[in-house]
């Protein structure tokens, strides 16, 4: 029993968390891709979507809100697309198995494109777009969400956080990567505020009243009532361009529900009328570029890398020493994170040590 | 001679613009699409891309910076993907050529993608997302542009306002079109700003020390010489997502330049070291989904329409009468503009009269 923070080896983490989805029915080599997104997104930095969602997964699938089994059914295909029912199974092996498919068919006739429906969370967008990348291909992932987001002019939850991700090869030792919620933020965002006990800055969330909110554990309890909603990127109003960020936000709900011909907006809550779960019924919409149809492989890389590089240049606000560019601050945490581990809260063992007994798992499967 | 503003009726002012481009030697067919593409902005109430813009087109003609013969040589081409030289040539036909073509690629395998680089201004990206909409496919159309805005914690301007464009068919009487610039706001709608005396909202534009800019008059005069540049979508630093505008705007330079091998950023600015004028080169990307190798047709439709109705539908802030969904003010706009003329100001009625006599056309061709 540990009262404070503890680094666990990277591979320690992948082999519980797969073992985790093992347990609870998953096949061994669909588990094996769920602990790899997860632990993903720890070394990228984006811990609320890393091994701290396991809980959520787990309780999902014993709620049978998400199948544990992964079905991934073509329901029609051509040479450049395919449309697929996942039967509300896991959404990380489904978008695993759906990129891919993208990607053979880009490899094929340069574009490759698959929609899913009624499939569940598929974690951080990102990773199936890099998919792609590795590929030596440009890969873009889009998945519509739970109702959280109001639109321009609304104080509603109507749309999901709807992230878009896009990955591209460069000639540097890792891919540009963007992968961005098109609210402002997420809230995962907002429930590490309030473990810091901060304020949620003004901008970011509104109440019915249409004022913006700040106090972060009066948003945090409101949120599941629909007393708040997220505000899309660019804010509220038009002024500093919030109809973008939801324009955005639609944009994706588009793209993933209407080429699947899949649930949105409301039908995503999880909830019946009378506020019995019932699965998500995601969409998500993939694409890989293969890039060597356009131009050869590593002119591309070298372009690319000359646009980051020239980015990285540009003179600084005063005060600032550095420009970023998409997939820098998560290539650097990951070197570091594979090399000192992952920090796991006392919070976090607890919840990992009780699905471990729960399932029956060898007590010394975790170091705490 | 008026001095007061002026409406035009449409077709007035098409013929103009197409003879326009007809007198400084574009071929008939092109200038046709020039004028569409103008009258469209103007039709859709985005006047800072309509008919304002003639003359500079027109100077940049006569400067040689814009060759009003369309080249349109396809370098390479796969079964559904080409790359295009555009030759420095005028860019609304190329970009119109680009899109047709990844139309035709798109019904034949389902995707279609066309790279173009060493083009030029475009006019608006929606328009050629719209010609994908109106046959029924989705559409996007993305472009580079002269530097302008600043990536996040930089202050110099390094890329261009990089819209992104989406449309896609509906149920109703017009397609959902998005089309935005990837910074929060652009330099047309600074000099509207001027023309009325106001400032500048507090977080469209920062100086070289970091400040948020609002002396408008100041703003206009320091652009040409880079003492400001705008900011991404979501603003100075990171707080409300700036990062997102600056990576979505480097996604939009990468498909574009990355996918053509064209010039990308500072290559952008149309001057040589001794600041003599030179072609912008700039790169686009066209991209066409055919839903029906997805769904119906008229599923997808369904689906669209769905998703916007609901939109609509969500709570409003207090003092809020309407929700908007994208390309919904720009058709109620296109209704009122067609019965009643596009508004032309003094001074724009001055520039037309001056291309008219310089070029020969007949007096009558100009109501004013």
């Amino acid at each position: 029993m540990q009262d404070q923070t503890v680094t666990v080896p990277v591979e320690t983490l992948r082999r519980f968390v797969r073992d985790v989805f093992v347990g609870v029915g998953t096949a061994p080599e669909d588990a094996t891709i769920c602990a790899d997104v997860l632990l993903a997104s720890d070394l990228h930095g984006i811990e609320s979507h890393g091994v701290g969602r396991l809980k959520m997964y787990y309780d999902w699938i014993k709620k049978g809100i998400i199948s544990p089994q992964v079905r991934f059914e073509v329901v029609r295909e051509g040479p450049t697309t395919a449309v697929v029912d996942a039967h509300t199974s896991l959404g990380h092996p489904v978008a695993h198995r759906a990129m891919e498919l993208a990607i053979a068919k880009a490899g094929a006739y340069g574009l490759g494109a698959v929609a899913v429906r009624n499939s569940s969370h598929y974690g951080i967008a990102g990773y199936y777009a890099r998919m792609a990348a590795e590929a030596g291909m440009i890969g873009l992932s889009f998945t519509n969400a739970r109702p959280s987001v109001a639109p321009t002019f609304g104080v509603e939850p109507m749309l999901g956080t709807n992230p878009i991700a896009f990955a591209a090869p460069s000639d540097e030792a890792f891919p540009f990567c963007f992968d961005a919620a098109t609210s402002i933020t997420q809230r995962g965002k907002i429930e590490v505020l309030a473990r810091e006990g901060k304020p949620t800055p003004a901008g970011w969330v509104v109440d019915r009243e249409g004022n913006l909110a700040t106090d972060t554990a009066a948003i945090l309890q409101g949120i599941p009532k629909e007393l708040y909603a997220l505000l899309p990127l660019g804010g509220a109003g038009e002024e500093m361009g919030g109809h973008k960020g939801y324009g955005l936000a639609t944009m994706v709900e588009i793209l993933c529900a209407g080429l699947s011909s899949g649930a949105f907006l409301w039908a995503l809550s999880g909830m019946e009328k009378d506020g019995t779960p019932r699965p998500h019924r995601l969409a998500h919409f993939f694409l890989a570029v293969d890039v060597e149809h356009f131009v050869p492989l590593d002119e591309f890389r070298a372009t690319v890398g000359g646009i980051l590089r020239e980015l990285r240049g540009a003179a600084k606000a005063p005060g600032q020493e550095r420009i970023y560019t998409a997939g820098e601050k998560g290539h650097a945490r990951e070197e570091r994170i594979r090399a000192e581990g992952v920090p796991i809260s006392p919070s976090l063992q607890a919840e990992l040590r009780a699905i471990r007994d729960e399932l029956g798992l060898d007590r010394d499967r975790l170091p705490f």
